[in-house]
């Protein structure tokens, strides 16, 4: 496999060989193995000296379900440290079949107005003139490209925030069907991308096969792999019929669902926007929506579905529990044809719904603007992509939107918003948020499906710890987190793969190692920008402020968050 | 001497005796060693768990001259990090008056619109009612107060900046004419004391007098030390004539004097806001100008003047160097009276002249107001006063105003802005900036007059080292640090002078050891809030973009800003 090199200031491409020590690598690992490499930890992440990457997987197969995943990766706008955020869709594919492994994007356009589209083909790698395309929404943006370029390429895509530079942005890929809306959404990735002058990439379907060490042994665990898949609960049933909304009743149980502006973890409305009751409103209304879809070709837990609006045409999709939850009871928002009009909103200008949920959640508790308003929200939203003043502080994100405005309030870590797992009833995801190299990211390490008691902060650091590890290793592996609900097994079955494709002889600890290694890079990376582990820490109202329904306070002991990093555990 | 306590939430007040371990510790040490005691480094600093102490020194005595300066300290809303701030006046006087070293500011009023006098009086300490003060402004203010309590009290107030909590907020102080433009500028204080609902502090003059072990050794050094001051050139000519306005020439040629939002060092306009010219000025107009006037009773070096504007009437008074160039030169305005209209603006709402003309520059570099518009300058200064969203944002600093307004650009370490002696072409300013705990502030140790070449990156880091150490142990001292350009016979003098109050057995290197003492405090305090020391740097753009005349870049060697905390050199 290859990486393709991008210098913006000089507009050339280049393409290298992938590194033999980095073969097993490739998504969120090969951004944090490129990053401390290549990038000035110091450097201004909106700035010449930060570089963007994009990757894929060492198990981008069309034939190997839930593998095909993108990562996008730089020094974070919103944390100001490394930032990796990956998504479904098809552009992880279509690298594969372009031989790539990744696509380092460096330097900037001397003309900070330039705008263009990286196009990846057969025979040729374009930079093509995107001005047209400039300020244009996403759905309309996936049109065109799709008109100039053809139906079946990918499309890697920045809204109006990633060009306006906005810490929110997110880079938004489309979907096997066309659907823009898999995002890399978090870290303001979507803002580095616009940094250096690029509005779309897109890859076509090329024709590379990577080598097989092993065929037969490959197929084979293919097999085993999917029948696995095809069986287990979670990845079987629960996510293809409800998808990732259908933890709202359990989330809620616990306390966990952020509810106005996080004062609450269980909604007072949460009846009307659950798994459930969307499942039913899908299939009653019919139309192009439906409740299971898969974002990628060969994906077998399909947990995506298609949202459509009241008259049967397509809004969202997919229609996830983050942004219910954070676009919805964080804003006191209990329906879900409002939701689904902020989620679109977000998708079309390029914005992370979870930081921009977390940021109107920190307006309306000053009292700027009321809960439950959805056309407030709505107004709000198209402020940010549309760039006024206001739209500017709130396209920041949470915490910068709290210091604007002055609330002690702001509900992140590491500069950003914390997710839809309240940290305070789900008291693993305190750890989660504040040790995670990545700031608060839920899918560093959720723990809220673990069978411990939720509420003791005795018992979480060790179970983040090893989330968290295991994590890191699926997303190198460019594989769906998903995957991971079926069992270790599931994980052992991919380490197989890497050995028969690669013909390497790892056994099942090979996932820890990968994980830890990773993590430490990472880590590695921060410390030179300035982080120190004391900023491993979460927002310091979660501290005193309890929350209902269990009255629940952040308090894991400090202690812990200093023994999360004891060299001895890291120990590779 | 003892500490005054004042809880804000309860509304009630405790004094205690000084530790005898502190005895000789004042105003920036003894911020840094309470801070480092008493408040979490983690607190939000706008939150209940700050506390804000204001302190004088252990020399602060009437007859002593330059030796009555007053502190404020708290974790700073801007640097994120330990901040002191120190000004003269006669606060710290007074304080020593009332028989105080220090007083420390806790918690908050559960209501948050509440706001209060903290009135200290010979035999009450007392909250006064303060609403009527409602975002009035300084000089309004001051004459209110003045009626109210008297004109011999000693006044600490914030504008309308600090009870809007901005992080560019200064708290004043009046001066021994009544004239309120002394200022504690930087790092946001005037936000933390906003926070805990204090508008001012009143402080009566009391009788106290404190012990002194060896009154007759005391008097005699105290004559030695006059006599210093009073044949010294730059305290007793260069300093009473020209001010600090005096160095403008100097640091003209320099290619240090921030111009046009630092894109040049030296003014094109700078004959016409020279020290020389503004002497003249002063004596031209007369009124109640005057370009030689003492801040504090005793003050032999009286560096300070009153400009009068063009109708005789005082404007503002002292009219300093910091605030002509960065309110002036650094916007392209060459005008003394539309740089003191600023300059008065800026004193009455009580924001930090350094970070709004560094704001302002950021924001006029973006093409968003025009160079030398002081018309432009005073609407947006107007804008901060009366917390628009514009102002709430340009209120924050230049670094949040670059970073809405997207510049690459911002002139800041540690999330504070640069001071008037520009760090590519004084490069020992670019260690000072970098490395010192309070952010980037020039008063941390100013090298722009040490006989060195300037331009040569190797030889400034030991310079900025000792400077600071220097610095960080005459601002424990309570002392002016202009004393100090009277020679290492001046400091000797205070250690003298400490010997005889204290019956203490300094010799002169006790100034090292204490310098050193403190700033490893502060920086102990840094290092738990989660800076690790590759946040001592410098910002980016001034790495890679020559500045005019000398086409200087900030290139002191990586390793020589590691090389500043070398332990064998910090132990004590």
């Amino acid at each position: 496999m290859q990486i393709l090199r991008v210098n913006m200031k000089t507009k050339t491409t280049t393409r290298e060989e992938l590194p033999k020590e980095w073969e097993l690598y490739g998504c969120r690992g090969l951004v944090a193995k490129v990053l401390l490499k290549e990038v000035p930890p110091a450097c201004e992440p909106l700035g010449p000296f930060n570089k963007l990457v994009f990757a894929n997987g060492p198990l981008a197969f069309p034939n190997v379900s839930s593998a095909g995943r993108f990562s996008a990766g730089g020094k974070s706008p919103l944390t100001g440290g490394i930032k990796e955020a990956n998504s479904g869709g098809i552009a992880g594919l279509r690298l594969a079949g372009q031989g790539l492994r990744a696509v380092i994007i460096e330097g900037q356009p001397e003309n900070r107005e330039d705008l263009y589209v990286l196009h990846i083909g057969k025979d040729q790698i374009n930079l093509d003139n995107a001005a047209e395309y400039r300020m244009m929404g996403i759905h309309e943006l996936t049109q065109k490209l799709f008109a100039r370029y053809g139906r079946d390429v990918s499309l890697t895509m920045i809204g109006p925030a990633g060009e306006m530079l906005m810490s929110s942005a997110a880079i938004i890929n489309a979907d096997q069907d066309g659907n823009p809306s898999r995002c890399c959404a978090r870290g303001g990735l979507g803002a580095v991308m616009g940094s250096k002058g690029i509005k779309a990439v897109v890859v076509e379907n090329g024709g590379f096969r990577q080598e097989i060490k092993d065929p037969g042994k490959f197929n084979e665990t293919i097999k085993a792999y999917a029948e696995l898949l095809r069986t287990s609960h979670q990845t079987s049933v629960a996510y293809p019929l409800y998808g990732t909304a259908g933890l709202i009743s359990t989330i809620n149980e616990l306390g966990g669902m952020p509810s106005y502006a996080f004062r609450s973890g269980s909604f007072d409305q949460v009846d009307k926007i659950t798994g459930e009751k969307l499942y039913e409103l899908i299939n009653e209304r019919g139309g192009e929506g439906t409740p299971t879809h898969a974002c990628m070709p060969g994906c077998l837990i399909r947990c995506s579905n298609v949202f459509a609006g009241r008259d049967g045409k397509k809004k969202v999709a997919s229609f996830e529990y983050e942004t219910i939850a954070m676009l919805g009871s964080n804003l006191g928002i209990g329906d879900f044809d409002a939701i689904a009009e902020l989620n679109y909103l977000c998708n079309d200008y390029g914005i992370d719904t979870i930081e921009m949920g977390a940021t109107l959640g920190v307006y309306m508790d000053l009292g700027l603007a009321r809960f439950g308003d959805a056309a407030a929200a709505a107004r709000l939203i198209r402020e940010v992509g549309s760039g006024t003043l206001l739209g500017k502080v709130l396209g920041e994100g949470a915490a910068v939107t709290a210091r604007i405005f002055k609330s002690l309030r702001a509900p992140v870590a590491k500069g950003q918003s914390i997710a839809a797992h309240e940290p305070r009833s789900i008291k693993g995801m305190s750890v989660t948020y504040a040790t995670s190299p990545m700031g608060a990211d839920h899918t560093a390490g959720v723990t809220t499906r673990a069978k411990v008691n939720q509420l003791d902060p005795n018992v979480q650091m060790e179970l983040s710890r090893s989330t968290q590890v295991r994590m890191a290793a699926v997303d190198t592996l460019g594989v769906c987190l998903f995957v991971s609900t079926a069992g270790m097994k599931a994980l052992l079955y991919l380490v197989e793969m890497l050995n028969a494709v690669y013909g390497t002889e790892h056994a099942a600890e090979f996932i820890d190692r990968l994980g830890k290694d990773v993590i430490l890079t990472e880590r590695e990376f921060n410390t030179r920008t300035g982080f120190n582990g004391y900023d491993d820490r979460m927002p310091e109202f979660m501290t005193y402020e309890a929350i209902p329904p269990h009255g629940a306070v952040s308090d894991i002991p400090e202690e812990h968050y200093r023994r999360f990093w004891d060299d001895e555990y890291w120990k590779i």
